[in-house]
């Protein structure tokens, strides 16, 4: 009855891991390296798991995003977006079947492991640009790896209904250390404080009224 | 409206892709390195792509499979179970969650390569130890796989209700390359005659009365 949490070393999947040490179901943290351009997250999130002393395990998924094109997340030719994260433009970090994908892996990971669930955190502002973020495709992977593994493993998505600004109300509250976490796409030294990712993470902070411990380079008005 | 199919180099793979040819939707073929002890069977895969004059992409998942353990097919210290392939001790052979991992893991690759379709030749001799070959399984995961991707990429299975021997003859009258396959868990120079996965191409060939093309090793009774 443990967890494997799925740690990108955001704020999201910092909180989502303090909720799975505040139920006691804590077992370890995957992170997955797929050639993002901000793999600097992958550090955040070691950092992460030394603070909660758990096992951080790291998986090399990056020949596939190798073979994928046209993400600006993953394929250098293609610009960053800047501005909102729910905007349109932001389907351009769409990484297709990113979230099938890694996890599908992290559940045979997990039942190699001995873990029984795999917990991720995506959250209910991914809904309108990552199709592979919502409800519903959640649920019916759940059900295929279900079926697929003879209810050997499951996935828990316990924010899938939850804003990002209730997310950092909630990681405040169980001590989530969100200062030791990354966001920016950009993976400089700084938070640029501009890319869609930054600008939810000021917002989340902002509106929750939580602190935000984070540096930015700069910070779009 | 093209397919990616999955290509193990194995014989059910080999008779999908002629199948996918037949329909004249053959796109291109993937194979996937998953630290698999027969890792040969690529080598024969890339045949079988010449021979059809299709594009040969190879994923290497090696990372993953190196972070399972357990398995006959990944992990050195596990011994390879000889006998019938639908006996209990095939068991050992199961590496978790494998076809949500490669499946979903093909269908990011398949967008981003602009085919619609990826083919697996998962089959109704896979059912009874294979929970992530039966057709629920299969159904589930299309169903999540059409929502995560909003319908860019679909998944067949031409053979999930075929049987091993069906697919012979259906790959003979397609002229598929069986000579070219590689069916042994073994991964030597020859088809060891004895693995599961040899027994079963052994009968599948007698079965259907298509010659069999192979050379082995020696051969179980």
């Amino acid at each position: 009855m443990t967890d494997l949490v799925l740690l990108s070393g955001g704020m999201d999947s910092t909180a989502a891991l303090a909720v799975s040490q505040h139920a006691g179901r804590l077992g370890a943290a995957l992170s997955i390296r797929y050639g993002q351009r901000h793999a600097v997250e992958i550090d955040h999130a070691r950092a992460i798991t030394e603070h909660y002393g758990i096992q951080h395990y790291i998986l090399d998924l990056s020949a596939w995003g190798a073979l994928l094109s046209g993400s600006a997340l993953t394929d250098p030719s293609v610009d960053l977006p800047y501005g909102h994260y729910a905007a349109e433009s932001m389907k351009a970090t769409i990484v297709p079947n990113r979230n099938a994908t890694f996890l599908s892996a992290a559940c045979g990971v997990a039942i190699s492991l001995g873990h029984d669930q795999v917990v991720t955190a995506v959250h209910a502002g991914d809904h309108a640009i990552y199709p592979d973020c919502r409800p519903e495709f959640i649920d019916a992977l759940n059900e295929a790896i279900a079926l697929g593994t003879e209810d050997a493993v499951h996935i828990s998505a316990p924010f899938v209904h939850v804003s990002k600004t209730q997310i950092a109300a909630i990681g405040a509250d169980l001590d989530a250390p969100f200062e030791l976490s990354w966001s920016c796409y950009e993976g400089g030294a700084l938070h640029c404080g501009r890319c869609g990712t930054c600008t939810e993470r000021i917002e989340a902070f902002r509106d929750s009224g939580v602190p935000d411990p984070t540096v930015y380079q700069s910070q779009a008005a």
